[in-house]
This record gives C-alpha cells, structure tokens and sequence, in this order.
C-alpha cells in the first residue's frame, strides 16, 4: 500500500482475478476492508487478506476547486428538488461518499450543458436519503415544496432527483398529491456516479431539463430508455416501475406507451397528455391513511394475515393477485373467505395482479367472479405499487371514505393515468 | 331469445356496442346474466337488462360423439399428467364449463398433430383444479407420479398441464422435489380454449411433444415465445415468470436465456442444460416447511407484520425487497432493526428484489451492507417465487435445519439453475 492513497486509480489482484477502479477510505467499522469504486459506479469491498497485490495505476488528480462560471441568465427558469440519489451527488473520492450539489454554480461545473436550455433558478434540499427509507410523509414533503414552486410564475417546471429504489412509488403520489397540474414535474435518478465517464445522470438530467420547459403537464419519469446512452423515456408516473436491479433503463412504462421520448436537444411525442397552463392553480391533496398494505398472494398462503391486518384496524388492502386477480378459494380456510369476512367488517379490499402487464378481470373465470362478489375491486390495468398509494391516499380523504360506493368509484375513477382504457401492445417478447 | 339456444354464435347488440360469441348456458344463480364465449376464449357475463338484441350468426353444429381412431404405436410412448388448466379440457358449448380430456382417444381427436412424433402411453388425472388453488401438497403428488413415471423404462418424457396463474410455482416445485433426473420433464399451458380455431394449446402441446422426446433432462415450460402462432420457448422451471396476464406468451425467461427455441418440427439449443440419461434412476425428494412466507416490502411498511410471522412460529421469510436488495434501515422501527431481531431468534431471512430483474448485491450501498450483517441472505438473482418455494424446500429438510450455516449454503448453492452466475442479457427495452 506504499504510495497508494484513496482516490487512486488501482487495481486489485487476487488469484484468480482482478478489479481496477478507486480506491476508497476503508470503512471504520470494517478496517479489514478495502472498499473499491468500480468503473460501474458501484463501491464493492473486498477482505485484504484475499488479495495478493494492489497496483497502482494512477495518482488521483488534485481538483480546482475554485469555481468561477457565470451561469447564463436569460434561459426559461426551473427549479430542483433533491432528496437523494447518486444523481445529485457529488463523490469525495476519499471516503466514497457522496453528498448533494446543493448550489446552482456545481451543477453548472458537473452538467454544464443542462444550462444550453434552462436556467436553474432554485435548488431546495428537503432531506437526503436513500429512497427505501422514505414514506408517505417524505411524499407530503416533496408534494408542498413541488406544489409551491409550481404556483411561482417564474418557474416553467421542476426537476425532482430520487434513488431508483421507490422512484415509482413517489412518483404515483405526486400524481395524486398534485390535482389541477399546470406545469411539467419530472422525476429523475442515476444508476452511476457523476464521476463515471460511463455515468447516465448527464443524458438522464439534459432530458429532464428539456422535459421540464415542454408543454407536457404531468409528473414523468425521465431515464435512459435503453441500454445506450442515446435517449431517455418521460414515463407517466402511475405507469412507470423499476423492472431491473441496476441497468440504466432500469424504469419501464408498464400497459401504456411513454409520453415522449426524449433527446437532448429535441422531444418525440409518443402519446397523450395534459398539457401545460400556466393559468391553472395547483391544487395541493397530500393526504395519505397509512392504515394500508400491500399484500403479494401465493400459493397456498395463510389468510390469517388477512385476520392480522384487520385486527390491527387496516382500512385497506391490496392484493397481488395471481393471473387475472385470482386467490384461493376452494378449501376452508381460502383467502377468498377471509376477504368475504373482511369486507363485511367495511375493510376495502383492491385487487391487482402480480403478473405486472396486463389487465386483471373478474369475469373470466369462477374464482374471479367469486372474488367480485365477496367486495373486491378489480382495479383495471394499475400497477400494484401505485394501486398502493392511490388506495392510502383515497382513504386519506374523510369525505370519501365514510362510503364503500364512493371509495370504489373514486378507485376506479382515472386521477392521473393510472388506468389505461385500452391497452398498448408494448409488451415485447424477449 | 326465439330459436337462440346455447352454443350457438351469435351477436349481443348494446346501444353503443357489441360482442361476437358462443353462448353460453346462464350460471344458476344469476339468472339475470348473459354469458358469452368470445373469439379470445374467455367468458364474459353481460347483464340481460343492458342487451338490446340478441342476433343469431350461426346455429351450433351437432357434434360426432363417436370415436374411431387408430392412434400409431411405433413412436416414442411419453405420458400425460393432466391437474387441469384449459389446455387439456374440453369446452361444453352449453354451460361453457370445461372437463378434463382423460383418453389418449380424446387427444388424438383435438391433437392429432402431436401423435405424428410421439404415442401417448399413459394419461394420469390426479386432481383438475385452478392453479390459484394449488399449494405444496399438491406439488408433491405431482412430483410422485413424475417420479414414478420417469423411472418407467418405457416412457421417454412427462407432460404436465396446468393453469397458468402458479406454474411457474409448481415449475420451481418440480426442479427441487425431483432430483437426479434423467428425461424431460414439460410443463405446458393454453390461455385459450381448444375449440378456438386461435388456440394457442396446439402449438404449445406440439412443441411439448417434442420436447418431452428431446435429450434436456430439465424441468421446462414450454409455451408461446411471441404472440404469433409460430414457435414457443422452453424455459427453465426456476427461472420462468408469468408476466402477463392474458397473452399468450406469458411466460418469460427471467435473468437467463430460454433452454431452446421449439418449433413443431425442429428444435434449437440456445443454452446450456443436463443431458437425457436413461440410467439415472430419479431420486423423489419431495419435502416442503409450510411455516415460510413471502413478504412484498413496500415504503412505510410496519414491521408488525414481521413479528407476525415470528408469533406465529414461522420459521423462513423471503422478503422481495426494493432494487438491489433493501428495506427501510432509519427509523426506531424499521424493517432492518425487525429482521436483526428475527435472525437472532434463529429463522432464516432470504432477500430478492421486487424488481425481478437483475440480481441482488448488499455491498453497493450502506443499507445492503447492514442487512447482510443482520443475518439475510441475498439471493442472487433468484425469483422471489422460486426462492419461497426453494426455502420451503430446503426447510423441509430435518438434517439441514438444525444448522443454519447449512441452510445459508444450501439457499446459495445451484440445485436446479435457480442461480445464473453471469447474467444473460436479454433484459430488452420496450
């Protein structure tokens, strides 16, 4: 390790391999440890023991930090939300850790051609953190600040960066959370560090920047739409769901087509939408219950998990259902007699299907039909994780929820996309 | 109604719409509902008060009963394990239920095609139920009769049809509880029913024919690899997944390439697999833990639900988590904090992503890392359906339970390919 400071370019050979990428700060709790970013943007450790040598390939480089950039002014102004992710991020090459640009002028140093077309007007920090840890009430947070600057004319969009995890599920409350939209709400995410020469944040936030002055009035989902580096998708946030662990078009637009597809200099139109009016007030309705779940059926489970959440005063379920929104049904104990018992006692039951694509239909076979007459709502072509928060955030409201009519109506009533009437055939074999 | 009768093809005339279809004979109760069979081959019930007429297309045709076929005997025997699903059921046009083809006679009149590359020996009927309703008993009679079968010296390949909702369940039941096999082992489907000249079961029981004489000792499913009648894939048991929920090619190989390409007459290897060898003798190791449970985690999710599976004396969780393998780590009550306490008590946390494709990783991020250390084992890229099934599986093992450095291994170790080293990259956009 002579000479080998983190931040170097190095590599780690063992046996029977080798890594090159930087060398990390080892992490304190682990000093057996040597922690690796690979050229893939992922930190990976490794026992020192098992390796055999550490070359070194090249010395980090010492980085200007005077930054004296004047950022052009007369571009359409936008505002930034940043609440986490490697996409907003910058890496102290020392320690691996990242924490968040949170001033225009580093932004302009790291994405210095999102300024061709906009101006970045504000940058708001609500909190940073990794987006499997945020819940309904980080949903409210983000909805206000996005709901306020929406209502500033001097903003013509917003940007909003967010880790890949529960993108999608914040990206459907926002949608329901943000009634009477006038202006663009993008979303977006990064899979890679900005540090990467192979990094997507640069395409991913060009794209939204583009997306977030069009004349498209909804909450999108902007991301590489392939593999390549060439173009990103604005997915509709009801129908947009992380489909891959770590590729960079980990987001699929899921029973429709995307809104647009999306280049750095130009948008592709791909289907229907609202379309920007700058007259229109948003109407702020962050309300959630979090007396919900989501509940993923298989074969042969126990439905006193149904008798779990009832005795702990849900008001909700969904549940994934197999197929066309199938349970069991034949045995004494099946799910579809618990869920009988359960809406009797006025618990709302929604059905989707774990199949992902598709529509789910009661009427097709028995068991269905069984299942829509114990009380359950067939929730059309809605993603379950969407079907989530549409289901918290209609039970949020006490207008509504006094009656199971209304709760169904509204559930089957399209607030933001999230049903697709007719589907696309966008479900390509592999 | 006049002249009108069950199972004839008519028109159902709505003041804005119509439909074209067999009818059917109404359900007893609900004697207000109309019930067509439509070109898709599903039923779909209309109430009588919204029909404004009913027009006659075609009367139905009287039907043969009588049987005189000589099925050829020189070509290779295989049998048949039928456990319901609408490929190996005929409709009756009167009330639109469906029955069990249970005679090499009945098949040879719906499927002649089949009978030009095998003779089919033996047809088993251990039970005809939706597949929503099966659970591991059921997996294990249909593991014995394979077993039993396969071990007939006569008899070159099995054929099981089933419904779609769980195959893929029963599939990754059938790759564990079967070990040592020594000839094919197919598992086939139809989403629509054969009396429709656009049946999808032909294709799929044509090319299971042919498969089931093939030289892959594997557990597959075969069905429809695009929605054109054309060709169908043979997918590994462990790593198939219904992703659609009405198409016909539901089915998708998940984080590797399918087996073989299967045409009528020819079949193309696309990847690795065991080998057909007669002299194996098959060894039933059909064990199932019932005390294991698959949790879909979501955000904001109470980690109630986990001390639930505790109380209840469970003994494995397979948490399908978010990306690469998380769940909420910041809060007093978080899911980690939950499972640090479970492992302690000795049951077995297994992680996979809800993602379902792609693999898990716990040494990206911070919270991986911690999940890890808690005692979960990250899974690879193993299926959450798959993984439920396995850990039953291996639970069910009284000689591996008491260590669970032995599970851990176990879990980690390549039973049935349920694992992919390197992933294939077949993760397309759309």
């Amino acid at each position: 390790m002579k000479n080998i400071n983190p931040g170097d370019f190095v590599e780690l050979i063992f046996p029977n391999k080798s890594y090159k990428g930087i060398l990390l700060e080892s992490p304190k709790d682990e000093k057996g440890v040597i922690l690796l970013k690979l050229d893939s943007g992922y930190n990976i450790g490794f026992k020192k023991k098992d390796i055999s040598e550490i070359r070194l390939i090249k010395k980090a480089e010492k980085k200007e930090e005077k930054i004296e950039i004047k950022i052009p002014q007369e571009k359409p102004k936008i505002a930034m939300i940043i609440t986490g992710g490697t996409i907003a991020s910058k890496l102290d090459t020392k320690t691996g850790a990242v924490s968040p640009l949170t001033k225009p002028e580093e932004f302009f140093k790291f994405y210095p051609k999102i300024f061709d077309k906009v101006s970045l007007e504000k940058i708001i920090v609500p909190f940073t953190k990794a987006s499997e840890d945020m819940d309904f009430k980080d949903w409210k947070k983000i909805a206000k600040i996005t709901y306020n600057l929406l209502n500033n004319k001097e903003i013509k969009g917003v940007i909003i960066t967010h880790g890949t995890d529960t993108l999608h599920y914040t990206a459907s409350a926002l949608s329901f959370f943000l009634q009477n939209l006038n202006k663009p709400v993008i979303l977006t995410y990064s899979q890679r560090s900005i540090d990467r020469a192979s990094s997507d944040a640069n395409l991913n936030l060009q794209c939204s920047a583009l997306a977030s002055i069009s004349d498209i009035a909804e909450v999108l989902l902007v991301g590489h739409a392939t593999m390549n580096d060439d173009f990103c998708f604005a997915i509709l946030g009801t129908k947009a769901r992380k489909l891959h662990t770590s590729r960079r078009d980990a987001f699929k637009s899921v029973n429709r087509k995307p809104i647009a597809k999306i280049w750095p200099d130009k948008i592709e139109i791909l289907s229907e939408h609202k379309l920007r009016n700058e007259k229109n007030k948003v109407k702020l309705d962050a309300k959630f219950n979090n007396k919900v779940a989501l509940i993923k059926f298989y074969p042969g489970q126990n439905p006193d998990i149904l008798e779990f959440y009832h005795k702990n005063k849900y008001e909700g379920l969904v549940i994934e259902a197999t197929g066309l929104g199938h349970v069991s049904s034949l045995s004494k104990n099946s799910f579809l007699k618990k869920i009988k018992k359960l809406t009797k006692d006025g618990i709302i039951v929604c059905v989707t299907s774990q199949c992902i694509y598709g529509r789910v239909d009661p009427y097709v076979y028995s068991n269905g039909r069984e299942l829509e007459k114990a009380g359950a709502i067939f929730l059309e072509d809605m993603l379950s994780e969407t079907a989530f928060v549409k289901l918290g955030w209609i039970l949020g409201h006490k207008e509504w929820k006094k009656n199971k009519q209304i709760i169904k109506q509204k559930m089957l009533t399209n607030f933001a996309g999230e049903i697709n009437e007719r589907l696309d055939e966008q479900f390509h074999s592999l």
